[in-house]
């Protein structure tokens, strides 16, 4: 049974979501309609970009998947279909598939062209699920456009290194539920230039010298439970997307605070690491942060 | 595979929706149950018609409609199903489908009187279910409840015209997640009026007169990117609904601002159009509105 | 065909929920995945046993619940998967299981020792969807871990009465979606303890009497419309999972108010019982509140 994926910005109340579902039910009787996401940020292409991105590959080869955000057609806003990694993404011309095709090369491009028997102010569900639905009963990407080659970037999906590379400086690219602030900086990209040295992690006047794996790694279970203060300090660890993520244990946004409440750290801030011509240290904990 | 969706006022924390799919399940191996809304205003009988009015025809004839809201069981709050435009609905007999019932007649009205048997706190769990589930089965709705040939209505679907068809005054129906202010003036019912008149529309202090058929028809893409100055400027759509919206251009309410927030308007809001009687403009761009 | 139901911290807007439907259609093709609700407070292992508790049982025999909460496996942070109730659970031993298991015994527990071959940082996606598909494929819980005999529990999951039984003294485990305050307190527990006594619930400086079975039985319907003057009007109700619950009549924490926002309830406040060693009323409409 064809998988069709829905990522937008269309949020939980209003009737679009439920729209574009019956609409595919409407030409497809056996598929599975999965909700990635519908509360990204209106119109930001930054935060459709990554959720896609660390969600799409989960899911098996050859599903579709849908993007609606920001996607009303016009002279500089094409309609776009691909196939890249053995997935079809249906999609705004906006950018929001450059940090996808950052890493890995398109198979094939398209440039939509069904809208001459198409006159909507609704195109997610008028062109993408007509879209969708053909790739889904096995259409080619050829019948719905023609080919392209190049797609529009965005920027700040890729941090900045200096010359001397003693230094990386990143940008917040996404904040996650529990307030966690990710950052543009990948593990593969932050190895290859730290090659072993020690660093320092700077995010406004807080700093961090030690990247962990998971957020309990900062708790020493040796010492008796009241007497642990993890709650609420602040960490930094690679999340499970492979980004530099600055962290609070056990944050929560609402009620005890989180990385981007307690250290006021937004969308769009920089974040940078500053290597020191030492070896890392193997495990230390950080210095008193808060 | 019959096809049941969901609309309530439920949120998207408590178990109820949970529950409701679980009960569905339990009685049907083979369903599809979509999720329209369950971010619907508690209690807000006006938005949730809004949603299901416009969500509802995208899906396959035979669809059942479960709509949860205010839909305790009293002397005055009876539940009813209906059979409509080959869509079922299943619902407290509040007034929620007053707005779909003012354009398409219900082919079959019947008060659910299978309640001698069930005696719960729950009734869109024990009641709407077990009908929803019947009709899927192919029962037909004489079974579960008798005839009726009237519904609840409520207020404010319609708008007002003056005597001699100067003026349209509407009222402000729906704020959709961009913040979007929806009028209940329809574009088939502004157009009978209007007959090619020039107009003005008023919402507070804020006036246009022109009403576009896309959000980005305001944007002049001869004018290079940064000298467009368009992000945040107001602008009046008819919506893929069919309903006069006002609306900010890439409007964002927790950052940018949107209609709603940038204009002050509000559920229940006035909005007028006054007629002027000389012909339309076929393209003008509108006086400055900020 | 196999039901997977999902309950999280998640929340609306992150790749996490996406990836986890992704990952268990990879391993099945045709199984039912169904959100129970991934706005659980992040952390909150209260709020998630209730909504957990409240929402699994109306599911068929044999339906798998993955728990998402708190999940990262640490020494003390194990995985867990038990079969209650014929369904099955996946979750941390973190206290999730404690609700229900107060009231029914888990017919097999087993700690979860699969790790060895998987190193993550995202627990759900990589661990518990493996044992929920293992499951959902008819596997036994032998084969994923080793038998225990006891969960971790957790505190305020059942009221404290007083030793001549005079008093009950309960504490607000959940605040719902119309901002409803609801007790530890079930009406099995409150019935035992009352043997028919009059009382007298106090949350803070409010009062009630009288505990009715539906919302609108504090409406006199004798009473033409516009002189009830009920809403706004707090009460006292068992909900539909049997819960004591503060309410108030047509709340909305937004706009009207609810019973949290105007009383200033919140998790973790006391609610008290006192009985009064006279037989209590059949119906009465209880004093002045507001």
């Amino acid at each position: 049974m064809p998988i069709i994926t829905l990522t937008t910005d269309f949020g939980e109340k209003d009737h679009f979501t439920g729209a574009i579902k019956g609409a595919i039910y409407n030409e497809l009787s056996d598929v599975n309609i999965v909700d990635i996401s519908h509360a990204v940020s209106p119109f930001n292409i930054l935060e459709a970009a990554y959720i896609i991105q660390n969600a799409y590959h989960s899911f098996p080869k050859g599903t579709i998947h849908v993007i609606g955000i920001d996607s009303e057609l016009n002279i500089e806003n094409k309609h776009i279909a691909l196939k890249l990694d053995d997935h079809y993404f249906v999609c705004a011309n906006n950018g929001i598939m450059s940090m996808i095709c950052a890493e890995i090369a398109p198979e094939k491009i398209v440039e939509i062209n069904i809208h001459d028997k198409i006159h909507t102010s609704f195109p997610v569900l008028d062109v993408f699920v007509k879209v969708a639905c053909h790739i889904a009963r096995g259409g080619t990407l050829d019948v719905v456009g023609k080919s392209i080659t190049h797609i529009k970037p965005i920027r700040n999906i890729k941090p900045y290194v200096n010359d001397d590379k003693s230094q990386i400086v990143g940008t917040v690219i996404y904040i996650d539920n529990y307030g966690n602030v990710i950052t543009n900086i990948k593990r593969s990209f932050f190895e290859t230039i730290q090659k072993g040295r020690a660093f320092e992690i700077c995010a406004r006047q807080h700093k961090f010298k030690i990247i962990y794996n998971r957020y309990s790694d900062i708790v020493n279970f040796d010492t008796p439970e009241d007497k642990r203060h993890v709650e609420g300090k602040g960490l930094v660890v690679f999340n499970s997307g492979g980004y530099l993520e600055i962290a609070v244990y056990k944050s929560n946004s609402a009620t005890v605070g989180s990385a981007s409440t307690l250290m006021g750290l937004d969308m769009m801030d920089s974040v940078s690491v500053n290597f020191i011509n030492t070896q890392a240290p193997l495990k230390e904990i950080e210095g008193d942060i808060y």
